[in-house]
């Protein structure tokens, strides 16, 4: 087969048989296919799309890139989430340990920050000492001993989807459904889980701009999750604003340590509880969402999630004495303020270039290599529907590169939007 | 700058600014950004084209990424042709010696097999000794003293094109208008020509499919040439069949041979004199086009334009004796015939399809660094129009390598329709 014909015929609008893609998709992973070809290809699926045939088949590719974990033996309902990626989105940290708190098995493999988005991957590393980085073999027993681990993607689980998602990245082909999906879905059934929650997040600071497309996503993500045998339900939430206090590295850390002792942001939270609904229900442990509610607040208030979190940062070999003070680490040496260009309600927020501001602060990467600073971050103080006076902080920045703070800081030039109108912000999409 | 963004803003249709053309076209020059991330965008801008005023600021760019040719003290016109190439199309090499026999100065300068079509360099290159890899200074005295010199795309001439045409073929990339015209005129303008004829070719085996792509791609360079002070003329010409008898690489130089020599095929001659004459017209050497052709017929039936290409192959260190007995040369090991499978008139030629048998044959590159077969090639011995019977001889195949025979003669099924009324196939389209 010839490489750029397989790409000429995406360009021009084909489906891509399932010996042209597996020729790709392993001949890529195995280095024998250039970077050059398959981020052109990227570019033409972006363009052209796929079918859904193919989705399965590029899923299928890449599960068999790898090894599949097996939880059969296991009692406890095994779950995961995933979020579509946002800004100050640090659910997976809050949501894992209450989950485990509950009884479930939570096998979570996470990414690190994408294009504007943080990575769950990425915060977690700034806890002294903490193994992202467990076998296969290690991640198992964590499992099975504690009922979680996290981790980040490994060469032995979907290596094709892990070298592929890096080239997306630094090649403008995030937002393409199908791939998307592939990498989704791929990693997760990958895990060996029988329940998968989604969020879904549209609005100006997701990869999905509209209802439409996170409609569309979620069906394919819930019927490929179905034909892998993996329960999925998809919750719709609001991207239009970052989540949360925090926007960065360590102090989403501490957000996440603020949520499990009953001290999170209200929007944190709601999203949080929605999203562990689903799961309860799936895994037959409330009969309704108001039951799945008042269980996740019970184990916030008895301690049990928060020493779960401390629990899995204790087996993974992380410093989980930091807990006890944690403003001692990653201190910020250099710190700004953003503040109201003019008096009025908070009409909007520009999140995607807020993430890109994040990303210039150091939370991010430009480059696959680039490395990220965990004492960067923002504080939002106020939000969607705020009542500010011109001069008034509204974003806290820090960070330890003052040629980095103000860069991000010309960022945000722009990206809050006031007006003299009152303005809300729905953040569960119905 | 970041370059994912630029990558982004082009995806979604938004023209780029010079600095981001910049920005991209020297990174990537000088090797500071990978191939992976211009590849991605030269996909983008294969959906998304790009306007005027890009494609003059990326033919700029090429242009300034090397040196300029400057021949404005010499006495001649100087011109140069160029081709959107085809298959069988070695008009090039016939045009070039007939021209500088006729006065004018040809710096022309070549490339190699692009897609599935053949390359003027890989042609010479099958001359024994023959240099297409001359210096600037080696170039610019062959031009002064013999008036003809061909090459191959060197280092200090539009690197930038010269790198990024090499990712276009095996990306998918090479059918984009705005990029074929920073390609084609880049090159042209740093010849440091006055005067150049293009063969804009369209049909089944050219990169144009239709008139009306042909018609755009022919007012851009038009525009582009008269922006940058060169004066140019397009030519319209068919690619539903091959060009002449033969397609491949030593098999097209003796084609070549025999046109300068009074005995090339009626359609090869057609294209050349028609070429030949719009040049000769700009240089003022003929007030009409029967007179350029009737000086054109007379260059050639008094041995002046094939004495020229011998000047020329001598010149470049090529073995002109050669041409005292060419059968000598490239003998293939392997032949095979393609037959009529059924009798009637031929209708029709798929002539990509036939490009890409040559390519396997041994005539072109699948990956850049892929080496060709000197000796291979194909004879058409029959054309579009022309009365066949069953199991006659259409195509006779050669190379040097017998599996890649059968993959081209098995690539060759279905490329020729035959049907029972009789066709005709109009070579220069007005």
């Amino acid at each position: 087969m010839i490489p750029a014909e397989i790409i000429l015929r995406k360009r021009d609008g084909k489906a891509l048989t399932a010996d042209e893609l597996r020729f790709f998709i392993r001949g890529y992973t195995d280095g024998t296919l250039p970077d050059y070809q398959m981020s052109a290809l990227l570019m033409a699926i972006f363009f052209r799309g796929m079918d859904y045939k193919e989705i399965v088949i590029l899923t299928e590719l890449m599960i068999d890139s790898g090894r599949c974990m097996d939880f059969s033996h296991l009692n406890p309902y095994v779950a995961d989430k995933h979020s579509t990626g946002g800004v100050g989105d640090k659910v997976s940290l809050i949501l894992g340990p209450l989950l485990a708190a509950a009884g479930l098995a939570i096998p979570m493999i996470s990414g690190r920050g994408l294009g504007h988005t943080g990575g769950t991957l990425d915060k977690l590393e700034t806890i002294s000492g903490f193994r992202t980085g467990l076998s296969l073999d290690e991640f198992r027993q964590a499992v099975e001993t504690i009922g979680i681990a996290m981790i980040g993607q490994t060469a032995d689980i979907c290596p094709a989807d892990k070298k592929i998602y890096a080239l997306r990245d630094v090649t403008g082909t995030v937002q393409s459904i199908p791939l998307i999906c592939g990498s989704i879905m791929s990693k997760k059934i990958a895990e060996g889980i029988q329940g998968l929650v989604l969020d879904i997040k549209t609005g100006n600071g997701a990869f999905m701009k509209t209802a439409v497309q996170a409609r569309e996503l979620a069906d394919h993500l819930v019927r490929i999750g179905q034909d892998f045998g993996v329960k999925t339900d998809p919750v719709f939430t609001s991207m239009n604003q970052p989540l949360g206090r925090f926007a960065g590295l360590w102090c989403e850390i501490l957000e996440s340590f603020d949520c499990l002792r009953g001290h999170g942001p209200t929007d944190t939270m709601e999203v949080t509880y929605t999203l562990g609904s689903k799961l309860l229900l799936q895994a037959g442990l409330a009969a309704d969402e108001a039951e799945a509610i008042e269980l996740q607040q019970k184990l916030i208030s008895d301690g049990s999630a928060y020493a779960k979190f401390r629990e899995m940062i204790h087996n993974q070999a992380g410093d989980a004495t930091i807990l006890d003070d944690p403003t001692t680490l990653h201190q910020p040496a250099c710190r700004q303020d953003f503040t109201a260009p003019a008096s009025g309600y908070i009409q909007a927020m520009d999140t995607y270039r807020i993430g890109l501001a994040t990303v210039s602060l150091g939370c991010g990467r430009l480059k696959t290599n680039d490395s990220v600073d965990p004492t960067a971050g923002m504080e939002f103080l106020r939000k969607i529907g705020d009542e500010v006076s011109e001069g008034q902080v509204l974003i806290h920045c820090f960070n330890s590169d003052s040629d980095k703070l103000l860069e991000a800081l010309s960022l945000l030039q722009g990206t809050i939007t006031i007006g003299p109108d009152p303005a809300t912000h729905q953040l569960i999409l119905k």
